[in-house]
């Protein structure tokens, strides 16, 4: 049984795992607590970004750094330890040469090439237990387990809209309906993910730029366009040196016009085949053609035509709503068709926060279906 | 300067007050607590129904009924104490007449033939403060406020509605969008309002019978059909005994159909004119008709349009929306057309409350114009 000590350093472990959103994939978000046999904490580490060091070693040696001798003590720690030599040696074997006496984990690796840390240390006589606040851990880790264990990235669907469901005036107008700190905080989930989505159709009514600003720390994410026809301008603000672009199209798109477009040879093409029912390309397609890019994270910033064919797909994991506390009653309404024709067949969620920005509320919901959290090995 | 006991006093007296939501207009709700001169609490009271004795007088019987003596003490009060001789005789002069020395008062009155109660009291030799927590008390007593100030009831707009906006599917399916506990806060709105109106759409999709269920203690509101052309069939729930009912009408509308509906002789007819611009009756003409029959507060139940022209007309005091954690991409809007062409028209509101519901969000906001708070006497 985990102490209090070890639960209370598991929640610091996952603020720390936290600090890595956005710059880690194809690699989970982990953070690292390693505590003497009293409690104390010797050291903290946290993945910073793929290719850097693992958050077990960042907090190995932020122990060492500070002068701690780590024999004899416990490390907790967000995510099972890997056990394969990848680009920085598996921390599983780390963490016996360090002689650390005791592992906390919360969730089991369930990435087929890096599994099996959790046996090696125990083999290696290391008193290990797995499973403390793993749905906590998992939730903050859901991006990446969506991406191994669903083959696709996980989707954030952000919207913007009055209390009536409207994010548009009549006449088209729209800036702004909400506040100065809801759209700061849709840069946060800029920051947060791999890549952002929009269609043709806000491509052309708000030439958005998509690259996260007032961040100078962020990784700017993969803007990405689904743009059937290839209409999008070499002039488009989509298409700077900001940030890298995807333009994705259908397979008789008529490119010619992107050729050098970017200067500097981020942007992008993908050919995906167009969608069998409804506008627009293969959903699932375009979500593929993302990961086999390294993208375990999408923010679905729209528009409304677009968010309804991913609905549709089943390809929203999370919804993030900004409500201004404003009425309109006429103008397009924040979510087109999704297919669903009777109440019966309503896309049901569970609201999992509620929070005021400003005069605005961010709702934040899941869908209620059964949950994709896998087991832990000892939970 | 109230003492931290007087203000205590006067929060529990706005809790008392609120038990009167429904069943006193036309007149305030009122509550009332004495204090010994220790600041002991010697008896509670609140106004409970028109007709009934004030909450002053109901806190001095408490009081006496204890067996205490409330000479020299204090009376807290959340409106300023009455003047004239209505139904049950002034409460200044019944607090002076008991031996109160000091009254601390919320809210002035404003209403012309009551005021002037705290020249009486002051004139007697008593203690009189008014103001204190006025801007708390004057909001509990919106409604009855409204209706003194700017002659006429005081509008709720509720609303049930998906994230998106959407009251129902694209079928027109909306059994249930909101949870059993949504449902039955509604039915407490109900039982606080002196009438509930739907319009003539709303009546021949849902057929509601719009009466108070699950309170046994409440006073049944009004229930008003907002019906030009007065197609409501003689068997319609909203027509049976539960409760009263209005029918607004046109001028020349055929109601011959509506003799002797109701059986008990509780549904009642009123013509008005029809609105200059826009579909169905005049609202302004509504609301006054309503107000002659002694309604200080409406529950608007909808539907979309009836609360678009009620928006159009600057006559939503409130917003109660009930939110559910669902997504649906098609169907009907909660709000139609309301007049407002582009983004700087929108109807700006401050969110006063979030709360959830079961699985639902209850948002409550009111329209960010300036306040319609009298000013107190003495803040
Ligand atoms: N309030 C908010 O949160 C928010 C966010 C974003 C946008 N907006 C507003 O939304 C409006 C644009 O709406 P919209 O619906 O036209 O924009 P949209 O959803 O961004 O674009 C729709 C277009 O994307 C293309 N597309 C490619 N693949 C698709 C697929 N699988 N499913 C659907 N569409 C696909 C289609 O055009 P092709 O097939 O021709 O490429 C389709 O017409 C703008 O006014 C914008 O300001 C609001
Ligand atoms: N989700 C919710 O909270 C909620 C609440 C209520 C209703 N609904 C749904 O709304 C749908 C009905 O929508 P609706 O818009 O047709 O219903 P509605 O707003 O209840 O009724 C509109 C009708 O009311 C009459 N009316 C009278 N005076 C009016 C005025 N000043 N302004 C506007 N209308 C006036 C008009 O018909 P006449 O002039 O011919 O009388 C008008 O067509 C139903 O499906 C119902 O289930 C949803």
């Amino acid at each position: 049984m985990a102490t209090a000590t070890e639960a209370d350093a598991m929640r610091r472990a996952m603020v720390l795992a936290a600090r890595g959103l956005g710059s880690t994939s194809p690699n989970p978000v982990v953070g690292c607590v390693i505590l003497d046999p009293d409690g104390r904490t010797l050291g903290e580490g946290w993945h910073r970004r793929a290719g850097g060091p693992h958050a077990e070693v960042e907090a190995l040696r932020a122990a060492a750094g500070a002068g701690h001798d780590v024999r004899g003590g416990t490390a907790v720690v967000t995510l099972e330890p890997c056990n394969h030599t990848g680009r920085t040696g598996p921390c599983a074997q780390a963490l016996i040469d360090a002689g650390i006496a005791r592992v906390v984990y919360a969730v089991a690796d369930p990435n087929p090439v890096a599994t099996g840390g959790a046996a090696t240390l125990a083999a290696a006589g290391v008193d290990t237990e797995g499973g403390l606040l793993a749905d906590e851990a998992a939730a903050g880790n859901a991006a990446w387990l969506t991406s191994v264990l669903h083959h696709r990235p996980f989707v954030t669907w952000k919207y913007a809209a009055t209390l009536d469901g409207r994010s548009a005036a009549a006449d088209g107008t729209s800036r702004w309906i909400t506040s100065a700190a809801s759209r700061a905080d849709v840069h946060r989930l800029r920051a947060e993910a791999d890549a952002v989505v929009v269609g043709s159709g806000t491509l052309h009514a708000d030439d958005p730029h998509l690259a996260v600003r007032g961040r100078p720390d962020a990784t700017q994410p993969l803007r990405v366009v689904a743009d059937t026809r290839a209409t999008v301008k070499p002039g488009a603000r989509v298409l700077d040196d900001a940030a890298p672009t995807l333009v994705a199209v259908a397979e008789d798109a008529d490119t010619r016009h992107l050729a050098g477009t970017g200067g500097s040879g981020n942007v992008d093409v993908v050919r995906l085949p167009r969608a069998a029912n409804g506008p627009g390309l293969d959903v699932t397609a375009l979500l593929a053609a993302l990961r086999e890019r390294g993208v375990c994270s999408v923010l679905l910033e729209g528009g409304p035509t677009l968010a309804g064919s991913f609905l549709a797909a089943g390809a929203v994991d999370r919804v993030v709503g900004y409500l201004a506390p404003a009425l309109l009653g006429a103008g397009p309404t924040a979510l087109g068709d999704a297919g669903i024709g009777t109440i019966a067949q309503a896309l049901r969620l569970d609201v999992t926060d509620v929070a005021r920005l400003g005069p605005d509320l961010r709702i934040t919901a899941t869908p209620t279906a059964p949950a994709t959290v896998p087991a832990t090995e000892e939970s």
